[in-house]
């Protein structure tokens, strides 16, 4: 009887090995197709400490080649470290078209953690739960291939491992405080991982994987890698359908409808100026201090005044704290990833302000214009705008948008000084005037985009700027005003 | 006489204003022209604490288009926190072509508060004026043009504005206690800066301003500015002449002498890869904890076996402690910047193995010989290599440099098994053919290669692979070896 079953398992085992070996050779047959059907991969690998997340990483990648692949591991760091806001590890960590990112952990860990470690708030936790959500469908929908896996060990198990760590002066410091935390709250854990994946297991299911079983756990990721991939190579790059959600929106006017008679004084505007930037040079200092995060966001007419605009609001600003970004067509590197991550990578540091020159908003003006994305996409960016900015303001960030606007003639008029002075025009270019011609078109386009994004925690600004005197006053004024509400706001919580 | 005192002051500050304004005028037509020339510009503000450099730096900025200059402000972090060598900040900082980057104090600061803090050793002090040297030529040689400012205040003066800084409220927090430090410790700081000044000014010279005249030194500054940009304007971009420095060079074999014909059965190859592959694993633990930084290299020819000799080398490698770069041609943000640039913002942290699949040593063999850069560039690059390596092994790093050498025969055997299996047709392409074609240059620009820049520090290994089990057997040898050594050098030295 003994014998019988000794042999049925090395059977077993050989047949596993056999499988595993089987696998390896479709993965590596996959590799150039996926290559060549341009489709991202992400795998998260999240479990328990000492269930085997790295062993098993190396299982998966032991066959790719290091072209083709990529593994991070961002570190959990604790809350009141972090400058930026919770998905920013893992956002910026997405793969380009083609390539396949391992995480070795990621942003279930993170949120449990801090959760458990009551450095977030039930709520705080709530709203994570539903960003990771949003994040999760705007890379499915972005045609992310994403594969989720869990390593579980039972309790028993896991004191078996960490022990063996420990007792081996070689591998001691693998073994840290937070995994010795973690193994005495295991119930703890166990049900904060099981709240965790109930939340976000309809839109990309998870998958639980046996980590005291080695071989069946890396035989089971593999396969499941293997499916993943194959099935974005049966049916092609996914393209998620435009999907509305509720945000409460400011009523914005047509921008046919925007007075853009209103001037000033140069008297008024040079007093206006110098009180206001001195204003927003002692707000800086508080931003700074207080860790506020400040985004502001420019886009408007070409000729428009942005530049003019931007430099009278960067010149009060300490510049170890600002930066301005400004955004011209995406680089090749840019292009093969989701469109919000090269805004991502972009993001102030929380006391920094960031001034962006051009946006995000190109997806719903030039890209969709020039047809550099589906209807499909555009028509979704909307929605994924206004989740992308809730997630910025959720993080504490000030985002402040403005709409530099001009009309027709004046833009003309502008274009021409540009034409006719040496030192300008450079301003100048063929795009511009093509554009010129279009400007029906992102008149609907501009409006579409007032209509739908104009959310109360983000609202936009219309700026009249056909005189740009007028325009600079009152964005500086639009400012000051929302970083003074800012500063109190955050005293105010301080104080509760 | 006090009327004419006063008058003659009003008109002092009247003259400095329009000068003022004369030179942001100028600057700004040079924007352009600086586009056009795809010239760089680097503007280091040195100097005291409380001298003024942010608003030195406004100064200088608040014309300037922000889509042109960029302001950074490296930190200065305790030794013990770092883990990139001390030019990382700095090097990985450098603007694209056309673009100006401002740093508000950089390498001179971070330098002289480390050894006057006792955080390096008047070894290491030398050490670094011999590297900033180094990259202040490199910078210049590749066509930066760099404009170095000293803002200077007399220790009274510091005390004044320290205090009016610390008796408001809301600027108090401005002054750290390093800046406490260097007042009280002024007169040693003062030698420090001179020292490091008369070291450092051959080559770029430095420009003391007297920050106590707001005014005078942002025109002087600004005028500094313009006349760098000028000069670059009207002499064009700057290439350096080829420059050799001693380096200890190990004699290398020339390829056509390197006997191809070892061989490894496969009983003998299982068991040394699993032997060697266990002991890395252990070896990769000490690294990691003693954080050791690593960088492996692969060149060779195509074909020669470089992904699987890689994939060997990772597989013992846990996941979160290691990165393959793979190196293909420049992105255009790359290309735009100082060669090794793609370099050194992919260096691995102390601690952690960085295998470069393919690296920096394209300067002297593709960009060579497809002319993607002059001859006097690649001419150039074997000393400015040495350099580069020698700094990062200055930094603590283990440097291993592998040509992974086959013959043409094998080349030819190999390419044609690709073209006919169809999964590893990927893996060729015409590019491979063509290259082919140019093996005898190629050959002639490697032994070059070998030769010049086979340093003590960071040998060449010459690997054997018409036989790839063998070659592997060999690279893994050749680690263990080293890393065994390192990590032994390492105790040694804490022992000390």
């Amino acid at each position: 009887m003994l014998k019988d079953f000794e042999r049925k398992k090395a059977e077993d085992k050989d047949t596993l090995s056999a499988e595993i070996k089987h696998i390896r050779e479709q993965l590596l047959g996959q590799q150039q197709l996926l290559r060549d059907a341009k489709l991202p991969v992400i795998v998260l690998i999240e479990g328990w400490a000492a269930a085997g997340k790295g062993s098993l990483i190396n299982e998966l990648i032991s066959e790719i080649d290091p072209r083709f692949y990529h593994v991070v591991s961002p570190a959990i760091v604790p809350e009141k470290e972090e400058r930026f806001p919770f998905l920013y590890p893992f956002f910026t960590a997405i793969p380009e078209n083609g390539k396949i990112t391992f995480l070795d952990s990621g942003w279930m860990e993170s949120v449990v953690r801090k959760y458990l470690r009551h450095e977030i708030t039930k709520e705080e936790y709530r709203s994570r739960i539903r960003q990771i959500n949003e994040f999760e469908r705007q890379l499915r929908d972005g045609g992310y291939l994403v594969l989720k896996i869990f390593l579980h060990i039972e309790k028993k198990e896991q004191f078996e491992r960490l022990h063996v760590l420990v007792d081996n002066p070689e591998t001691e410091w693998r073994v840290t405080q937070e995994d010795l935390w973690q193994h005495r709250e295991y119930r703890r854990f166990m049900d904060a991982y099981d709240d965790f994946m109930k939340k976000t297991d309809e839109l990309i299911p998870w998958h639980i994987l046996d980590g005291s079983r080695r071989k069946t756990a890396a035989r089971d990721a593999l396969k499941l890698l293997k499916e993943t991939i194959q099935d974005g190579l049966d049916n092609g790059r996914f393209t998620g359908d435009p999907f509305e959600e509720e945000f409460p929106l400011k009523k914005m006017p047509r921008l046919a409808d925007v007075d853009l008679s209103p001037t000033i004084t140069d008297e008024e505007y040079k007093k206006e100026l110098k009180r206001l930037q001195k204003r927003l040079s002692e707000l800086h200092n508080i931003i700074y201090r207080k860790k506020i995060p400040v985004i502001l966001c420019y886009e408007g007419w070409d000729a428009a005044g942005k530049g003019g605009n931007i430099r009278r609001v960067a010149y009060p600003l300490d510049p170890r704290g600002f930066d301005v970004q400004p955004i011209a067509s995406p680089l090749p590197h840019e292009l093969s990833r989701h469109y919000l991550w090269r805004f991502w990578t972009r993001l102030p540091r929380s006391g920094h302000i960031c001034i962006f020159d051009r946006t995000w908003y190109g997806r719903v003006m030039v890209e969709r214009l020039e047809g550099f994305c589906s209807e499909k996409d555009w028509q979704r960016a909307y929605n994924e705008i206004n989740e992308f900015e809730r997630q910025l303001t959720d993080w504490g960030a000030v985002l402040i948008k403005f709409w530099i606007h001009i009309d027709q003639d004046t833009q003309l008029a502008r274009f021409t000084e540009r034409q006719n002075t040496p030192e300008k025009q450079w301003k100048i270019t063929e795009e511009d005037w093509r554009n010129r011609e279009k400007w029906d078109q992102y008149e609907v386009a501009v409006d579409e985009m007032l209509q739908k994004t104009s959310t109360k925690n983000a609202p936009w600004h219309i700026i009249e700027s056909n005189d740009k005197k007028y325009a600079r006053i009152r964005t500086l004024k639009i400012i000051v005003k929302a970083l003074e509400k800012a500063c109190e706001e955050h005293f105010e919580q301080m104080m509760e």
